[in-house]
């Protein structure tokens, strides 16, 4: 094949010829210098990156940040955080300092119970399929334990293993459900490689038990979903202490346009589904640092927020007597063992500050953040409005992209201390202070 | 407060101070060493990177990647892609190179609407309400407009603003919502900024209507829920040209095993998670890579997942006479100008690959690189099963954190070519090969 545009044994090629022709196809020679430019100078260090994926031709920067002051069951730490999005990390930080003045956040993990599918078809009678799963049941531990040595030793491993059936389902359509505890690895490859030694097993002791005509596997996977690995996390205050927090608004006030505004996220998607994003702004980027996958938790706790038929907030606020609670609760597979994060020197050292946690408490401070996240959009929602904070914190961005200099970065603060910031009237301001420059 | 662990005004600190009283906390000097090592050597750029945050001590370094050969719409592009995740570039160049074999991706973007809404409450007949939204629509569209001159140059601005209620809300809640055409921008910005504005107008003109007691506004936030902002894509493929995808399956054989698998993803949450999540490894790296906001694009179509009451797969796949159709249809919102497309280097240069291409093109890129990823887990999944590749991919990983020299790597890659690749097993290889050695 020979269409124009086609590259043929593009993952052949070396780094630098890839780069090349990448350049090439865009027609641009200064992407090869930007992507030349954000090598790491150290060839093995690059050479470590490159081989987390395929095709790699540079390094993505995103900044590593630092939110500190979050105080967890009762230990501080400073959390890494990985963004690309301005505020998230200074909002994070903001909500961190408030807490720890009243108590801190509070986690609990529930039961750490991780599901993977052999899903089949079973041409016969059910009754033949259920005692053909009891008599390969002990087979399926057996040929899977050689490979679970390392979980087991560090406390994790097969859980149990059974049929699975709906009765909505296609009438030959079945599940074989393995749970697993990975311990303090999030554990995907292994599941994986589990389930497809014992889809394997499964054909063979179907073949030698003469009925292999009946049995089709059509596939053996982990699920994300993982309604029984769940993180809560909670803050809670007498709300007299909420006092002064906002100038116009007694602590009472606040707590019940707080409440409001986390009600509106369960009775509306248009306003859950931001809502929650708002939490994951958080999330995602403790998950990011740390050489977790963000994929993962996203698609397990957005599928968790529509279990009861109706996608809605993941926290929940409520004033009891004197006491607002906030709290939050969702399911999220990490690890701190395995994976990147020992190969990533940046994922390594994110889990040397937060002192190098078990998935437990990992998953404790992943929670944390997110709802710290979620604490300072509601609060900034309620009162100023987001964009006040946001569009400073912004302002720095966009005064390095239209090039200012220093003076003129000063000038510009100076000036929209008090107005709406946007790109337009940053133009506008920059082109006055030059043209009066020139005229001077 | 000076407990210890708390950690007054850090923000404060300028980025070498950070770097400092962050290694100190965590009590390892070795961790300054690995935040300097990341940063970008030339001041400028770094300053770049850091003002995109807050609190950023160094950069996080993801592999930027190129994905060949997507012919999507009649035109071939190179796709960057940004991920951790091993497998995911190669799995999604692999289905690329197969589906411009036959005839590519093909896309379609419906009507790019995006939500905004004021909530607040109102004490009041809802007849005067009406009357009211009625009076006052005609001011939010002027207040709004010297925000918006920019976007309306650029075909967009708002498209309508009406009252919101849902008949299971509170009797007092409503909304008013505003929908925008941000064109080409993603927008939220300037979204949040115009609805804070209607806000405060409302706010003003009930007091001038002497109706301030009946309205109080709880707060003015965009949607990133947008059920009419979606793009679709598919390919095609006559059932005969499956024949040899794989050795022993016909291409009927290959097309029915793949629609049950897509299937599944309809009936079953734990299924329908996954297969999301892999659509994801492959969207998210192209957001990613474009400077976009992942966190958006995954709670809107995570959200959209469950709109019928019950979580499912995004994608479908049918068999019709001798066709196989297999396609995806999310809602996105992300932007080819403003936000970080053009302030990251490495955003702009990923633009530039891709063309430099609207914000419809690039929803057509994206949307092809996730059906992409979704075509290729599932091949795998029911043909060898996906850890066979994977763990072939990963090798590399593992052998780099054990330390492996070149020619260790060499005979490992060779003897783990028809082998079961684990951490063990790896460790195990090394171990021998060391104490031959060692030995001899």
């Amino acid at each position: 094949m020979n269409t124009p545009g086609f590259i043929k044994g593009f993952s052949k090629y070396n780094r630098i010829e890839k780069t090349k022709l990448t350049a090439l196809f865009a027609g641009d020679p200064e992407i090869s210098k930007v992507l030349v430019d954000h090598l790491h100078p150290d060839p093995n260090k690059q050479a470590l990156y490159e081989a987390l994926t395929e095709n790699a031709v540079s390094n993505y920067f995103l900044p590593f940040s630092i939110a500190p002051n979050f105080l967890i069951n009762n230990i501080f730490h400073m959390v890494p955080m990985v963004t690309e999005e301005s505020s998230v990390v200074a909002a994070a930080s903001s909500a961190a300092k408030f807490w720890s003045e009243h108590g801190g956040f509070h986690t609990r993990v529930l039961a750490r119970r991780k599901p993977g599918h052999v899903h089949f078809i079973w041409r016969g009678e059910r009754e033949t399929l259920v005692s053909f799963i009891e008599k390969i049941t002990p087979g399926c531990f057996e040929v899977t334990a050689p490979f679970l040595l390392n979980m087991k030793s560090r406390g994790g491993g097969i859980i149990s293993i059974q049929l699975r059936d709906q009765p909505e389902w296609p009438e030959e359509y079945y599940q074989l459900e393995v749970i697993f505890n990975t311990a303090d690895a999030m554990g995907a490859n292994l599941i994986n490689s589990c389930l497809e030694i014992i889809a394997r097993y499964m054909v063979e002791q179907a073949e030698s038990s003469g009925i292999s005509s009946q049995v089709e596997v059509i596939m053996a996977i982990l699920s994300n979903y993982s309604p029984e690995c769940i993180v809560e996390c909670s803050v809670t205050t007498d709300i007299s202490r909420l006092n002064g927090l906002h100038a116009n608004m007694s602590g009472s006030g606040f707590a019940e346009k707080f409440c409001m505004a986390v009600d509106i996220s369960h009775i509306d998607i248009y306003r859950a589904v931001t809502h929650n994003k708002g939490i994951f702004n958080g999330i995602d980027a403790v998950i990011l640092a740390t050489g977790n996958d963000f994929r993962a938790v996203e698609a397990a706790a957005h599928a968790y927020a529509s279990r009861n038929g109706k996608y809605a907030g993941l926290s929940e606020a409520k004033i009891t007597g004197n006491t607002l609670t906030f709290g939050l609760a969702l399911p999220m597979m990490v690890g701190t063992v395995g994976g990147l994060t020992k190969v990533h020197p940046l994922a390594a050292a994110a889990l040397k500050i937060l002192g190098n946690p078990n998935a437990d408490e990992l998953m404790s401070v992943i929670a944390s953040v997110g709802l710290a996240s979620n604490f300072s959009a509601i609060r900034a929602l309620i009162t100023n409005g987001i964009q006040q904070g946001h569009m400073k914190l912004h302002l720095v961005n966009m005064l390095h992209q239209l090039g200012a200099s220093v003076r003129e970065k000063e000038l510009a603060t100076e000036f929209f201390d008090s107005k709406k910031v946007s790109q337009a009237a940053l133009k506008d301001f920059l082109n006055d202070l030059r043209t009066r420059k020139s005229i001077q």
